[in-house]
């Protein structure tokens, strides 16, 4: 092979020698078939054959069987992590393309009793494709008015059927608190009830009040989820009305879908996950997040969600930090995504989201934590910037909590078996 | 709830009692939260929430559970069948707003051991707003000049590397052989070394000689899958060369992606199903093909892959028979998409298939039954009808053989371990 390449790490289960199983990949991605045909020369291997870089075998994972695998009497069953080099030249710089040949088929071959696709390395022929995140972490610091520190945000609440009036309150609620960003509910499109227009026209309505008399104005992302046209037209409604950010599903407008909208984009992308659990939570199948966030981020995410510590959904703590930091390494050198934590997040998680992840470039969401502080959102605001703040300092947190009662509130309120 | 619904059906697994398992997901992905919230009003709920429609308990999976689950200790596992009614009203009808409510963050769900989404039902707002396949089994039949009988196609090989003036004699060869239909590999998009633009040219080329002598025209697949723009472009350019069908890789341009091509799409789009397995594979997680083809066919495919009976991928006869059903199964009462079988198809397969579907609107795929016949591609395409005629007629294959040379030849060669 000449040129360019993608390197594909998986894990690879298989009843086969570990080797062969990764053949088994290479070939049927590239130049194989099951059949002899003609015209597959070995120059044409030779040229555009995948090629397995290397196999390490791993100790047993434990995972069971995918369906339909070859299991040969008294094979061996091993598991290893694999990588695997495509030319670019076998698909150009596409995202579609590219997924063809590294996610394809391959997830159906009966020769695997198990397949995920853990990494991806890209050349720059993909930079050169895809600006990627036009905002970034600076560029959103920048809208938002908060060069450093973390940034606290929140969800609208209920998720849906709230009325355009009564969002109106919730908002001037959260926008009087000090937050930095809030954000329509993923279950919450353009449905009837809740038009955008409208929720548009009150929210900016709303935020422009609140800096006419604080000096800040909250970052507001629409979700603009939707059929694409109808996407390009609610992001343009979107910015004509002044708005600073938009939401977009990445897995149900899909990668292509986002990186469609970013050629057509003037603001931050918050790129939310619904559905990828979909192709993460199984094991030994699927997709890892670390190789998704590096599509989405190249499709131009500015904002991606990881979830956060000790959320309630079901990822371990481990596998979030991990989710951090691949979304925010940097990708081509230059790419910037804002890692948003979200789910069960509250003011006492501060000291150890802090000590583990190493930053304050964090988007951090707290729904309950803020809307549910018992006196009000804008002490939930308090207790949680108080909180990053005394972590960041490397403070106690309950020495903090006494001269801060709105922290104090927050931690009697949701530290129940804190610790 | 007022108003239309979506009906979600569900595989779900759970520590919980199954019914309160179906409530975590009905409130997660309608208007519930984690902790209680002003404006959550019963009414608001009330209008708002997803309804559980069935509990129906089914017998223990054998699945392993998923990641995270909550299992507290002594609790029983339980596995059925959940039905779900969304209003339409809380995503109106939009694909990808109706996929954050029925395959969102419901997946992630520590309270679920395992989660399918099985299959939709639509109301008739879907359809007003997406008017799904252009040509159908009917409009594809009209373009090939087949009205009845199985339509026969193959697949350009190698998978990828074929220099363009070697597509040529592939292409020649198979058209003069009486072939119905010619794709392209998923792999192979827009290359460097295969530009479409080039693989346009030679094959419409070659396509109008053919048909000048022979009075019979292939549909040929060119595979349009690309970033969404030149996906288009890609669309403009075959037609305008007077290509008759295009591909695109549902999954890979995203469902979203696939409605926006509908919209702009003049020929047939033939759907394939690259990447499915990443959803479809998993024990007890996932979106069932039977679910997923339905919002491919709202969409727009015109034909979508199922894979063939003893293919070499790891569903079951059984499961590949329910798909090509549920692609057949008329949608909105109207909506026709044809079946496409492929990956290890050859004339011997024809009488069970036949048997066990009870059709001929079928588009069979060989490529090695085709390629691979030893006495070229014209005797496989020959194999094949004959036999497809045999199994239509009800007559015995072996005896038909030999009358047909062809077709002995065929099983002679592919048939080893047949019955």
């Amino acid at each position: 092979m000449s040129g360019s390449e993608v390197v594909a790490t998986y894990l690879v289960e298989s009843y086969l020698p570990l080797a062969d199983a990764a053949e088994v990949i290479a070939g049927e991605q590239s130049t194989g078939t099951f059949v002899a045909v003609a015209r597959e020369t070995a120059e044409l291997r030779s040229q555009f054959a995948a090629r397995v870089l290397s196999v390490e075998e791993l100790p047993p994972t434990g995972h069971g069987d995918l369906p339909g695998v070859i299991r040969p009497p008294g094979a061996r069953r091993s598991s290893g992590r694999v990588r695997i080099a495509f030319g670019v030249q076998n698909f150009g710089p596409s995202l579609p393309n590219l997924l063809a040949a590294v996610a394809g088929n391959l997830f159906e071959l009966r020769q695997l009793a198990g397949i995920r696709l853990l990494d991806l390395e890209l050349p720059s022929e993909f930079a050169a494709r895809y600006p990627g995140p036009r905002f970034g972490v600076s560029g959103t610091r920048d809208l938002m008015g908060r060069p450093d520190g973390v940034l606290l945000g929140t969800i609208v609440k209920p998720s849906i059927g709230l009325p355009v009036e009564e969002l109106r309150l919730v908002v001037r609620e959260l926008a009087e608190a000090g937050i930095d960003f809030i954000k329509d509910d993923e279950l919450v499109g353009n449905p009837p009830h809740s038009r955008l227009a409208d929720r548009v026209a009150v929210v900016i309505e709303e935020l422009d009040k609140v800096a006419a008399r604080t000096g800040r104005r909250p970052m507001y992302a629409f979700n603009i989820t939707d059929d694409l046209d109808r996407m390009a037209a609610n992001h343009d409604l979107v910015r004509a009305a002044g708005g600073s950010c938009v939401m977009a599903c990445v897995n149900l407008v899909g990668l292509a879908g986002l990186a469609w909208l970013r050629e057509r984009c003037d603001l931050p992308i918050h790129g939310h996950r619904a559905m990828t659990g979909v192709f993460t939570r199984a094991h030994g199948l699927g997709i890892d997040f670390v190789a998704w966030s590096k599509l989405a981020r190249l499709a131009g995410a500015d904002h991606l969600h990881t979830n956060g510590l000790s959320n309630k959904f079901y990822e371990t703590d481990d596998e979030v930090l991990r989710s951090i930091t691949a979304v925010r390494q940097p990708l081509f050198g230059g790419y910037q995504t804002l890692p948003v934590l979200s789910s069960g997040q509250w003011a006492g998680l501060a000291p150890q989201t802090y000590r583990r992840t190493g930053t304050t470039d964090l988007l951090v969401l707290a729904g309950g934590g803020i809307h549910g502080h018992p006196d009000g959102s804008g002490a939930g605001v308090t207790a949680m910037r108080t909180a990053w703040r005394c972590a960041v300092e490397g403070g106690d947190l309950d020495a903090w909590a006494q001269a801060e009662p709105a922290l104090r509130r927050a931690i009697e309120t949701f530290g129940a078996g804190r610790g």
